[in-house]
C-alpha cells in the first residue's frame, strides 16, 4: 500500500491522479493543476501494476489496450499528458551531468538489431502501418491525407489550413522553377506531389512502398488530369535512377534506420542535380541519439526510429550534402496530433466498426502518447534543406518568405 | 622535368600557371579560364618544390613567407584561388564512396592533442593572435572592428554595410527585449555588445581573454557613456557566474576545441535563463570532422579548430540545448575575406612599417588562403540559435524578418 502510494507520488506531483486498485482501494496522488483535470483509472487485476513497473510504457499501453487499465474519469490523452508533464524533458535529471558511454553503447547495440531495414523488411514494415485500410486514414487525417507534422502559423488554425501551410512552407524551401523534375521519396497518398505540380508547374515522381497509397495516389492524379506530369511508382528509393532538380521527403526518413543514413544521403546526392535542392522533413529527437520505445516498435512502426539531428547531419555531411537551412518545428506536431486524436475520438464508432475496440484503444494510445512526446518528451520535427553546391540558392534566406507568400496566393 | 610538369598539370587544369624553376626554366600548365588571370611564380631555390611536395600547404606558405616562392605575375590570392578552384570541394574524389574509419581515427588522435585548450593555454593562444597590436586590425577591418563573417544582403555591399547587417541579423535571432541581461562570450573590441545595448536597450557583459581587446572595448563604452550598462571583463567563459536572458558568441567557438564542446554548452546552458535564447556564430566545415591545417595551426590560430555541424550539435543536444534554427552562411565569409585581403594589400606600407615584409606576406597568405577555403574548400559559417524550452520564441520564424527590419530602422 504505502509502496504504491510512494511510487505514484513520485510519478505525479502536479495534477491529480486517482488510482482504484484491483481490491477497490483508492490512491490519490498529486496536487490540483489549473487546466489539467483529474484523471481516475481503475486497474482490473493485480498484474497491471507489476507489468507497468517492469515495462513502464509498454506495460501501461498493453493494459490499456487489453482493457485491464480502465479510464473512469478523463481520457487516455489526459492520463498520458499528466504523467509526461511531470517528467518533462526540459527538467533534466542527473543524466545531464555526465554522459554514460557504456549505457549508450549497450542501448545502441540492442536497438541496432531493430534498425536494419533491408528491402523486404522495409516493405513489411510499411505494409504493417500504411496498408491497414485507406478508410481509417480518412477518419482522422485532413482531406488531403497529410500524414506528417502540419505547420501552424497560429495554434488556433484548423488542421486543413495547417496542412496547406505546411505544403507551402516546404515548397518555398524547394525554390521551384516551372518544368523542373521533382522526386518525392515516400509520397504517401500523393498530396504533396499533386500540390507541387499545381502551384509550381513541375513534374513529379512520387514513390512509395505501400500498395494502398500507390492506388490512391494514381487515382487522384488521373482525376486531376495530371497523370502525365505526376507519376507514382511502387519502388524503393534505393532503386530509383535518373537525375532530379529537386527532392522532397516528408515523414519517410523515420523508416530508414541509422545504419542506412549514409547510404540514404549518398543515394539522394547521386539523384540530385549539381544545382539541386532537397528538403527533408522528419521527426527528430532533441536530446541526442536514443532508442524507439517498445510500444511504438511493437504496435505502430516496426523498424522505425526518430533520429537525433547529430545523426542526420553526421551522415549527410559525410557525403558532402550541404545543410543550407535547418528549422526545428517544436510544438507543431503536438498541435497536429491533438487534431488527429480528437478526430479519432469523434470517429470512435466508425473505427470500432472497421476493426474492434482493442484497435481503437491502441490507436488513441498511439496518438495521445505521440502528442505527449512532442509536448513534454524529447521529440520535434526537423526541416533540413540540402544543396550540393554552395552557390545554389540566394545568399540570404529572404527569398523564403516571398516564395511562401506567392504560393499562398496561388494556393 | 617531365615529372614536375605532370605534377603541376594535375594541380592546375583550368586557368594558367607558369612556374619558373630555380634553374630559370619555364613550366606552363593549365588552360585559359575567363576571369582568372594567369599567375607566374618563381622558385628561388631547389628546395621549394620538395618542401611543397612534403607538406603542400605549409611548405608553400613558408616558401612564400620566406620569399623563396616569389609571385612575378598576379598575387598570392590569385595563386591560391587558382589551385583551390582546381580541387574544389564540390567535386569530391573517391573518398565519398566509403569512409575510412581507421584513417579518421588516426587523424583525430593526432589532432586531439592540439585541441586541449585549458585555461592558461587558451590565454596564450588568444594573445598570439589578438594581442599583436590594435593598429593592425584598424588597417584591414571595418571601423567597428568586426573580426568575423559579415552578412551580405548583396555581394556588392560595402564591408561596413555588411558588418552592420550582420549585427542586425544576429540581434534579430536573439529576440531581445529592453532591460534584458546579455552575455557576449568572446566580445572582441566590444562592437556587438555596444550595438545590442544601443538598438535593443539591453545590459551586456562582454568577456574576452585579450587584454588589448578589453582596453579598447572599455574605452569605447566610456566614450559612448554606457559603461554602466555595457561592461567588459577579462575572464574565461568557464569562470562566469550568474544567469543571462540572452547569450551571444560570435567567432569565439573556433577556439574552444572539440574535447571542450560539451562543457562549453553545459556552461552556456547553466548561464542561460529557462526562457533564454543563445546565438552561436562560428566558422564550420561542411564535410564532417577534420583537422586544422598545419599553416593555420602554426602561424595563425594555435589550438584553433573549425567544427563540423555534427560535432557542434552532438555536444549541444547532449546537454539538452534545443537548436531552434540553423543557418549556413556559405559565401559570406569569402566576401568578407576579400574585403580584408584588399584592405591589407592597400595598407601594405603601413603593415610593413609596423612589422616587416615577412609578417605582411604571412598575413596576406592567411587571408587569401582562408578566402579560398570558403570559396572552394569545405568551410562555411554557421549561425545556430539555441533555446532551453521548446515554448521559448514564436512558433514560426516569421518574427525574424520583422525584427531585422525594425533593427535596421533603429540602425
Amino acid at each position: 500500500m504505502a509502496t504504491i502510494d510512494r511510487m505514484l507520488g513520485r510519478l505525479v506531483r502536479r495534477g491529480e491522479l486517482r488510482v482504484i486498485d484491483a481490491a477497490g482501494r483508492l490512491h490519490d496522488v498529486g496536487t490540483p493543476d489549473p487546466g489539467r483535470p483529474r484523471v481516475t483509472i481503475r486497474l482490473a487485476d493485480r498484474r497491471v501494476g507489476l507489468d507497468i513497473v517492469r515495462h513502464p510504457r509498454l506495460g501501461a499501453a498493453e493494459a490499456f489496450i487489453d482493457g485491464r487499465l480502465i479510464i473512469e474519469e478523463g481520457d487516455i490523452a489526459g492520463l498520458i499528458d499528466l504523467i509526461r508533464a511531470n517528467g518533462a524533458w526540459e527538467k533534466p535529471g542527473p543524466s545531464l551531468a555526465a554522459p554514460n558511454p557504456l549505457r549508450r553503447h549497450w542501448g545502441n547495440a540492442r536497438a541496432r538489431l531493430d534498425r536494419f531495414n533491408w528491402g523486404a523488411k522495409s516493405r513489411r514494415n510499411v505494409a504493417h502501418h500504411y496498408d491497414i485500410g485507406d478508410r481509417l486514414y480518412d477518419l482522422f487525417l485532413d482531406a488531403d491525407r497529410q500524414y506528417s507534422c502540419a505547420y501552424f502559423t497560429d495554434p488556433a488554425n484548423t488542421l486543413e489550413q495547417a496542412q496547406a501551410d505546411k505544403k507551402a512552407h516546404i515548397a518555398a524551401k524547394l525554390a521551384l522553377k516551372p518544368g523542373q523534375r521533382v522526386l518525392d521519396i515516400g509520397c504517401g497518398w500523393g498530396g504533396m506531389a499533386l500540390y507541387l505540380n499545381r502551384v509550381a508547374d513541375v513534374d513529379v515522381l512520387g514513390i512509395t512502398l505501400s500498395e494502398e497509397q500507390l492506388r490512391t495516389a494514381r487515382r487522384r492524379a488521373e482525376e486531376a488530369g495530371v497523370s502525365d506530369r505526376v507519376r507514382f511508382e511502387l519502388i524503393d528509393y534505393r532503386d530509383v535512377t535518373g537525375v532530379f532538380d529537386r527532392i522532397v521527403s516528408v515523414g519517410m526518413f523515420e523508416h530508414v534506420g541509422p545504419p542506412h543514413y549514409r547510404r540514404f544521403f549518398l543515394k539522394c546526392r547521386s539523384l540530385l542535380a549539381d544545382d539541386g535542392v532537397m528538403l527533408l522533413h522528419t521527426i527528430g529527437r532533441m536530446g541526442g541519439p536514443g532508442t524507439t520505445d517498445a510500444f511504438t516498435s511493437k504496435y505502430i512502426f516496426p523498424g522505425g526510429y526518430n533520429p537525433a539531428l547529430s545523426e542526420i547531419v553526421a551522415a549527410s555531411e559525410s557525403v558532402k550534402l550541404i545543410a543550407a537551412d535547418i528549422e526545428t518545428l517544436r510544438l507543431h506536431y503536438a498541435y497536429t496530433l491533438k487534431h488527429w486524436y480528437d478526430r479519432t475520438v469523434a470517429a470512435r464508432a466508425a473505427i470500432v466498426a472497421l476493426y474492434d475496440e482493442r484497435f481503437y484503444r491502441m490507436w488513441t494510445f498511439y496518438l495521445a502518447g505521440a502528442r505527449a512526446a512532442f509536448l513534454h518528451g524529447g521529440m520535434c520535427n526537423y526541416q533540413i534543406q540540402y544543396i550540393r553546391d554552395r552557390r545554389t540558392l540566394p545568399i540570404t534566406r529572404d527569398y523564403l518568405a516571398d516564395a511562401e507568400r506567392a504560393l499562398h496566393a496561388r494556393g
